[in-house]
């Protein structure tokens, strides 16, 4: 049997991570956190597919193929967090575990970053580790899924 | 002359249809909605161009598309319904009858749904029946076509 | 069997109809509208009980009658809609499909004028076209009775 | 001298009792709470006027013709609780002791029936206890209209 | 040619007028100031139909009737001024000019009397003058009266 | 004995009337006013003392000096209705009868026009009615001077 | 088998009872109302634990003390009515009928006395007889018991 | 050295522009505000990247690809303006000049047309004045772009 | 023929400028800004009247006397950009051209200044770019006034 | 060196003091607290220019005044508290410590009045106690003087 | 006689002063103000109880005791001054001048900081002078004390 | 080197984990959670204190015992999440990172559940997991430490 899937989605602006405002997300590159993300998963018998779009549009398409191909998905998504009820309607839509990430702590910044679609359809949010938020959503993740099984 | 042309525009998730959450939205898929909505239309006059995108922007695109091509249009923008105002633009942008769809009555739903962007274009809207709600639009377009003609 | 009855209820001041603010609500006489209502009704096989009041609680009398009477409901309470939780919980006390009908898209008026309470009890609402909108709700409302059936 | 008279009213639907929504307001007819207030008022040497009316106006006039005639009033407005300041005047201008009641605990419903008019003219309220409101408001306006004569 | 008619409305609770919250309302009766509404009236070549209701409804039809037969309306809704949107319906609908008055002035009560659906149809209001409010409108009534003619 | 002084007031702009939006304020100018109003004072046996500024605080040094002087007030404040909370000081802290008037329905307009930190110190209000307002104050206030006298 | 307990709670401020504000809350001490209330009680059967704390971490201790001991609980939380989730909480957690009672009507006084978290616990609420409510309460409380014995 | 480049976004639906709504957005097209934006940017030594989308994510990556290319940024986001948090995100991580622009002044619009995300990441706006709002953005930002350098 | 004159309008603590938080306002005073405003009217062909007050009053009388003078108005209002209606109605009454500036992007700043009630008068809004908001200004006034000639 | 001078700044309506209201601000006129102001600060060394004014633009002139003279401001700026952001820019714009006064506890009055700009600038404030409240602001800013000397 | 008695209470976390968040609330420790107050309170012929505790129950607790021992009350109650209408209402039961202190001026802090319960049962309020805020609590306290005496 | 100590808090109502509510908070008792928990964190090379209290003020005195003792602080509030400043104030008090732990989602909860005030002090949030946020919190704050050390 084939180690089940991890798809992990990011929001827009998160390819500028590590050299946008690192006050705030610090200075890991997308990438090295897909590293460590992919190594985590590695770890607990898990694969990931590992993604990021500046397009609303794309990222509901990318949850609807996660049908009978993942097993759950990891969401940050950045700005449309706040904004998408597309993305809501998507995950909802899929009947999959889904885990919301963020870097920063969302309750930390203004007023209109506060509120979340995707956590709406989500069993649990991490927030406020930086990358080190993605290798707990794994973890948790690879847990649900093993309880599950 | 040839039969006046209706655009039945449907936006995101709507693909999922049938498959998706069916105590709020019934087991009939798109597909199923577009053969009534055709057949409602071939009996009455017109012809129907039905399509589906879960992107903001493409729906825009098509209902510039609709100037000059279509007589009316009927959409269902799904999600983007609460959040879309390029929608709203498009439409009072394109001067053709409008009429807005839901497949259920979206003031049963969460307050965040209450708000509709097109609806400030519409003449008219119809929630609540289903896929029932398409076949009473194209009747009610085929009619506000009929009188403006 | 005998048909269907269907109990149309109109609120206060639309016995003005055809002479007030045509502008909004057109030039229609609520006469004209119990015609091609009744018209559409017979059509489909169901007979109509048209009816007007000015009186929140005849209004309210009118809806327990339709107990063991009526086959469905279709209701424009006119300022009602916006004021009486006694008719939503009027149409809640009698089991009976409902349809909330309005001439005008209520969305595109004031803004005390965009809350239903007789929407919460009923399975659609069809708003916008007029007197067109009664024949739209007799054609859905017969279309439910018939699959109840 | 004679039984000081309680003048206990009931508002709109309430005629519906037993039938309607039972899993909200149990299974008692108001015919049922009517026996259960009046014996409660006579063992206690008080006289009851239980009466229901669906019209705004006419609950309006009965606590007007109260004057004179009851020595307290009992009033559960139903759905005219949330909505009719003209209850609350009324009530003002009859200077007698007025006791809320509601069947179930409005609290626990919509937020719309959080609000009552008649409440503020009131001495106290008495909800969430089906028929017993009723038995407890009588016991608790006899006491006070003891004390007070 | 017969003097102009002068339709005064008087809502809820005012025929408890003198005997109610005297120290907001005064001790003036509503018959005390139908004599000096109608004194000044025919000083002004007017005449006046003083009505009073605790039923919307029968507010309504009051005003329907005084198409054709009034050449303008004072309206005092009582606790309706605050609550009744069929009531500005009805008011819009017989294009007459209205003028609104209170016995006090209403922005001095509680936050839930400071609206006005009537006052939204109303030429001009005239409010905290106790029975002299009436006057004062009957003179302005007149005025606009004979303005227009 | 002398005459009593009706000390009115205008606030900001009014000097402006007659050119500025007569489709809101009408054609006359403040001093056709003046004239009126000086009119029915003199036929009231009162004697007016007419002012404008477009200074906030010298309508407030001129209520202060109405102190001793005057035997009421009328006043139009203009935009310093809804935004000058030292109006409203300076009126209660003069112990005489105010009365508010307004050319316009000023709440016909914009929102923000819809608060009066004056009218909370006044007895009543009259707006509406252009010119006529002011006429109207006269007569309701000589009649309050003369009962209190 | 022995009577059923009532467990009554008083929160802060309630031993002021009798001192405090008596225009408010009455001249009856808690110690009053204890007796009243335990001679009620046993009356009906039951025996009644009697208890008031400032703390609200002792208020919520005494309720898990409460499960296997008691039948049910009357609770006046007095302050903390308004703010305490935690109270709510323990309420739910302990699976008991529980009642809320207040000496005055708590919707008379400010508005951020208008919201009750432990109401959202309790069957139905008693609230504006000073120390009848206990009596009141004691009484439906041991007609619950009975019931669901 | 070349002379330094902008990047004039447009957003959805300013394609239509000199179609759509006229009384609103004035007769000129978007190709003609290009043509005075290019002939104003050379004039004072710039060049124009002049672009139209309308999908949001478009408009994302092409900020994003600015950085190293652009030395600044002129946004009329239309209708994204106030949805768009990632359009803000964009802004502000690419550290270049932004100026806002829009044809209309927004205040004048319908209030959800007053909030504007793209504003928070700009230097400044210029609002009101049709297509010279892009040339006044021009030489506004070439005096920056030179005082930067 | 003269040279059109524009009136140039500055608020409340505008003549610190230069002293009063640099980090928000900049090091120009406003006699510098007022060089370069002129040096740009004359560039254009027009004069200018540089002014400024701190008193509301003045400024509403500075407007008034621009009727039959000015050719245009550019205020920055300072403080009473966010609290005064009086300029406002001020502005609308004088039938003229307005261009409302500011030295900061107000929206960067405290909720209390992102109202303006003179940029409800004015065709358009130049906030952000300091001293050359103004220049930017009068190029725009030029404009529009050649425009209307 | 001579002794630091302490600007006292009173606004509209203060000189009505003693005659106004007294339930609220007591029986001292401004002149008796100008009278112990004067003898406490004299005790600590300082010297104080008391004075009033029910403009204010006189009042953000005598602010600006200050600049070079005073050691710190101590304001009660009546009913401009609540309004003047103009009070508050003057007040940051000269660099003083400020003390904002009230002779009443400002949160005991109307919520229109819990707003203060001055306070926004103000190092404390002290409100409630009458003339005393003026004296111990004395001693604050006394103190500050000094221990900034 | 004996020295009047102070209570001086101090809410959560007070006893953490001189080690928390410095630039908010200076280096002092609580014990340091205890020295400074009962210094002041010496001088003024009264004598200090100064107490703190994190409990809210237990600051409830010790202001009963206060009755028929202290002559006043100065309460800084840290968190608890925004949450707590349990403090409130101990105040108001221990008829005793209160006033209320705070280290800094709460009104510069977060909005859910701007609140005060304990503010509606006090005399006046101090904040902001640090320590200095309690030496002028004392002062205005024991002048409140002699002159009831 | 000993073990860095991790102080783990649990705030009211939590004792009754695994018999309160199961469906939200699952079967998992709080001892279970402390077991697994301190696995993890000897695993990790941490120690665990692990309390759990329904007195607020007991929580602000544990908190402030962990100064100079551990090395982080993992706090699930229960109740007071939503209610306590005074907590907030704490975790600010005492420099050591925090770990906002939740077992639900608490978005997925009532509306008045959705503000921490302990989470403004955090890291991060880990909420939704059951026991697992626990374990996934101490896997985090061992990773903080470590950094930081």
């Amino acid at each position: 049997m084939s180690a089940p899937l991890i798809l992990v989605l990011n929001g827009p602006n998160l390819n500028l991570l590590g050299t946008r405002e690192p006050e705030i997300y610090g200075t890991d590159t997308l990438d090295d956190i897909r590293v460590v993300t992919e190594r985590t998963a590695t770890q607990l018998g898990c694969t990931v597919d590992f993604r990021q779009s500046n397009h609303e549009g794309v990222l509901v398409d990318w949850i609807h193929e996660a049908r009978g191909t993942a097993a759950g998905i990891i969401i940050n998504a950045g700005a449309y967090t706040h904004t998408s009820i597309a993305l809501l309607d998507a995950l909802k839509g899929v009947s999959l575990p889904v885990i919301e990430v963020h870097l920063s702590n969302i309750f930390h910044r203004e007023a209109f970053r506060h509120t979340s679609y995707p956590g709406r359809a989500a069993v649990g949010v991490i927030a406020g580790f930086g990358g080190q938020s993605y290798v707990l959503a794994v973890a948790a993740l690879a847990n649900l899924i093993k309880t599950a099984a």
